[in-house]
């Protein structure tokens, strides 16, 4: 079926359908071997992943880092015996890797993610994620990279009541890709039974065209339809193209045609099913290889000169993020930013107004921002996306399973914790640290003042995986000088003497409580520790350590949930089977409601005079020394 | 304005403007006395409140718990000065609490929340979850309670973009809701500025008609239009009307009209405009009280009786959890149950075959199965809602908003940790733990046993707040008797000496594994004592301490991140100033891939084997005596 490296506009449509079949023969035994997976899934998608290998798609298998390569992202992950069929069409991979399929140490997944396999895009397999991130690639493809590459999205009928789905549809058609086409293999049956509109294509079409798409019906085992589709597709300008396909799940094995109940089920006889598919074949397709092309966020804009903050100044840290942000946009020229319609909250509007070309707004939708995120940073931008640290518990799933592609992306919340003062709780961000610190190789920072903000805002860019800041609405005071260094997994001691009778522990807001509170137990003779622990994973635990130590009890004060924050953070750092100090905990543990700032954190307990008393009774009860 | 408590039909269109004019001056009001709050957002909506209030709304303020009663649920919840306005216009509030607003201590948070508010349904001030918890409500009415009552949503422009708001969309269309009505307050502008469709109605039109619905495009400060607009909702048939409603934010005074900048802030000189809107006024507005209606959900079955299942059996708690449901079901006519089209997974399957009149199939749209139960249980059902675990954090943000409501539903989330074995990471839970220990006043349990899985099914049922149990795919031995009781809040001490050197806690999963760590540790003269922890939250903090106090040393063991689960939750016991045991957390640290389940567990070190290994270690190293 190939030639010299372009995909081949001679090959027949027998020849096609010939390649469709291998696909589902590999798919059955991928998942015979496996003794699990999803065949039947992968059975009725068979004609379009041939059309578009053969015709269609463009990328150099050997390089997958190409720049001019087009995109495919496969949004219903679950379907991974058919890519992994594909990678073996393509001679990406031999056929006895393709019979490691779901084994302990292989490539070839459950569900296919790009820490294992360089042709995955990014990791899939919890549904409606796939099309936002492609959203997201496309977005890169339009506005940023322009080197002419396509993004291929194949979805799953069932995955369509996702709202992320509606998200995505929006903002792609509102951000005009016209570089982007998804394509849904509408196979009528979800897994416990069909879905909700079936073979009612127009319901989709009507949907998508709504929500301002070009749509194209076909019957999806037509490989004559599917390549005008996926021609139509690539010549339709100023908007994206979803193509509907008619499609039969299980597809050529009359065992398994359109029947309910095999879902995420190996074939039952998978010798008979091959025979009747035709037999194994070892057909290969050349792909296209795209055109040269150049990167193009490799181009590092100028000098970094973070604001300076002078101590003393009250500065809230979301303007330090949104200043910082726009200077760390101006050195370096693979930053992007992203919000989601409160960047006059979360001061990103700084970064827009000096770099527009490289804001992204993302209304109110903070799944299609993360999934912006994700997209833009799989094309090597580094993403930084705010929006109130509240809101991005919308996009916790998506958070996941970035940390799942192993992506590098910069999360930011503001008006966090109950500080924010009379929103009320709908507003406050109570459970974001518990949230992040549970994301696999995640970095979580939550800095108290301005230049120490700016800082960890700069150090994480180039940080692996999710790294999540979070910011304040408040002022707070510049409590360090401009020559102050933060790095990642420290910490800093504020005070600290021979005398220390126990160690105060704060972040963020609390540290100028923790501090008055100590100003306050000095006056009184009591002499305390007080550290910032500014990064809260990974943990200093060396300085924690020593501190438990030294002084035997620690309080920690949080502006967060009693569960899975700051005081678990630090407790964690001691479980290692040696002595753990005693320990005291000041959190948020009612459910706030609208007060003054000041009168929110005493009602929480976590003000100075609330953290003295709490102090005052461990020395008086003779818990500490 | 007002008779004999109904609406009053002879209002005229001057008084309903006069009382929209008397909305706006007490949102005006209301904000400057608060010096915060968002009155822009208020005027754009005071004809769309004012017709409803006077002419359509059926409401017995004085019996929030009425069956028959309407409901209004304000999904731009930002405008809770209209809402509080409103509250006072019909003589639910006096002017003197309206002047509260936002203050330490009054029911008029900014954002409305049922907590404090007897006639508020629903918390909202979380974009885009009004109207999908309103589907909720008109589900409950339209399937079970039956008493008429339609449900009445005032929903922004801006949280259109919302995904959540198309799950909304597609299952109140699905459901043909004709008892609910979606306001669309379209005033145009944002927080930040413009909305993408701007004043575009149709923009809008095109994508509610496409998912189903009736749709009415009129001029929101029209009281006539909006009259007929109301009326036309009421008597559509078999289908769900939004209303797109044309409006200017700020509407009635000069300075504010259709103005940027303004989002969220009180007017600047609000004498000035008060003087503007005509003055202060005292309208009073007579709503119309409902027919005489019963509530459903009082209904009892019958007698409950829980499956029995044999000590020695193989049994997965997801199993029991289907079984145990449906009984309770067949037991309880309150209960109801939810799934996100994986109920042949989750094995709500069961409850479905059973009581097919009580089960709400929700497909693939995680917040929209939350909202729903958030909707049923606002209406007095008793709502179990089930999915993979990993997919539940789709739903975070409505989780901790129900939280806000203070609503109580059941969450049930199967395919628990690595456990799980070849699906790979998207599909396993690993943060789920973490998720819902933050969640304010939660309750979190993981069982290891069908028979304990059963009786906590039960026992949920009538806690408060949010609970949620965590179910997993394999089978696991059934160790209980069919007489052991599992108190919420308790924990079972499965293996207990005088010479215990360390204790193993572990929960579901990974109980078995201690118990075999155990046994075999014993078989080399290791005794250590074992603890059940089916209660993850609330925690029994006394057995605990005393194992503590007894042995010195814990070792967790969790099919969980490291990091806000079952370790953090035992750590979480200490944390008051007392002497704190040496401590070991056993979890899974690395990203996994897709092996066996034994392969998974021994991957992660959480098997039998590692656990053993871990305890001998601290044994040799005479960390524990």
């Amino acid at each position: 079926m190939s030639d010299e490296g372009r995909n081949d506009v001679t090959v027949t449509d027998h020849q096609l359908s010939e390649l469709a079949q291998q696909l589902r023969v590999d798919s059955v035994r991928a998942a015979a071997a496996a003794g699990s997976g999803h065949p039947t899934s992968s059975m009725s998608a068979a004609e379009l992943m041939a059309v578009l290998l053969a015709r269609h798609f463009r990328y150099d298998f050997e390089r997958p880092d190409h720049p001019g390569n087009d995109r495919f992202v496969l949004s219903k992950g679950h379907a991974s015996p058919l890519l992994y069929a594909a990678y073996k069409a393509v001679g990406a991979i031999d056929d006895d890797e393709l019979l490691t399929f779901r084994k302990l140490g292989s490539r070839l997944e459950g569900h296919p993610t790009p820490r294992r396999l360089p042709w995955v895009e990014t990791a899939t397999g919890s549904l409606g994620q796939g099309l936002p991130v492609g959203v997201g690639m496309a977005l890169a493809g339009k506005r940023l990279d322009r080197t002419g590459y396509r993004v291929w999205v194949l979805c799953g009928d069932s995955e369509l009541a996702e709202g992320s789905i509606w998200e995505a549809a929006e903002h792609a058609s509102f951000e005009h890709l016209d570089n982007l086409t998804a394509i849904v293999d509408v196979n009528r049956l979800g897994q416990r039974g069909p879905t909700r509109h079936g073979h009612d294509l127009d319901a989709y079409a009507r949907r998508f065209a709504a929500f301002g798409w070009h749509t194209v019906e076909i019957d999806g085992h037509d490989v004559d339809a599917v390549d005008r589709a996926y021609g139509e597709a690539a010549s339709t300008l100023g908007q994206p193209t979803v193509i509907l396909a008619r499609t039969l799940k299980g597809k050529g094995v009359a065992a398994t045609e359109d029947r309910e109940g095999l879902h995420g089920k190996p074939v039952k006889d998978a010798d008979e099913a091959i025979e009747e598919l035709g037999g194994i074949r070892d057909l290969r397709v050349e792909v296209r290889k795209p055109p040269a092309a150049r990167v193009m966020h490799a181009a590092r804009a100028g000098h970094l000169q973070l604001p300076p903050f002078q101590t003393g100044d009250e500065v809230a840290t979301r303007d330090a993020y949104g200043q910082a942000l726009a200077a760390l946009g101006s050195g370096r020229g693979d930053i992007v930013a992203l919000d989601g319609e409160v960047s006059d909250s979360t001061r990103a509007e700084y970064f827009a107004k000096e770099h527009p070309e490289r804001f992204f707004e993302c209304y109110i939708a903070e799944q299609q921002m993360v999934a912006n995120a994700v997209g833009l940073a799989a094309r090597g931008w580094v993403p930084y996306a705010s929006t109130f640290a509240a809101f991005l518990t919308r996009a916790h799933d998506f958070v996941r399973m970035a940390a799942v592609s192993g992506a590098g992306i910069n999360l930011v919340g503001s008006h966090a914790g109950v500080a924010i003062g009379q929103d009320g709780p709908s507003q406050m961000g109570l459970e974001d640290l518990a949230m992040f610190r549970s994301v696999h190789g995640s970095t979580v920072l939550y800095p108290c003042d301005a230049g120490q903000t700016a800082k960890l805002v700069a150090a994480m860019a180039d940080h692996e995986g999710i790294r999540y800041l979070r910011t304040s609405r408040g002022k707070t005071p510049v409590i360090y000088g401009p020559d102050e260094e933060f790095p990642i997994g420290g910490s800093k001691v504020l005070r600290s003497s021979g005398r220390d009778r126990l160690t105060l522990v704060a972040a963020g807001v609390t540290v100028p409580e923790v501090l008055a509170a100590a100003d306050a137990l000095d006056r009184e003779g009591i002499r305390v520790r007080v550290i910032d622990l500014y990064s809260v994973k990974p943990i200093d635990r060396a300085t924690l350590r020593e501190a438990a130590e030294q002084t035997g009890c620690l309080i920690t004060v949080e502006d967060h949930r009693e569960e899975g924050g700051l005081g678990d953070a630090v407790l964690d750092a001691f479980a290692d089977g040696r002595p753990v100090p005693r320990l005291v905990r000041l959190a948020v543990r009612t459910m706030p409601g609208s007060a003054t700032p000041e009168e929110q954190l005493h009602a929480a307990g976590i003000d100075a005079e609330s953290i003295a008393a709490a102090a005052r009774l461990l020395v008086e009860q003779a818990v500490v020394p």
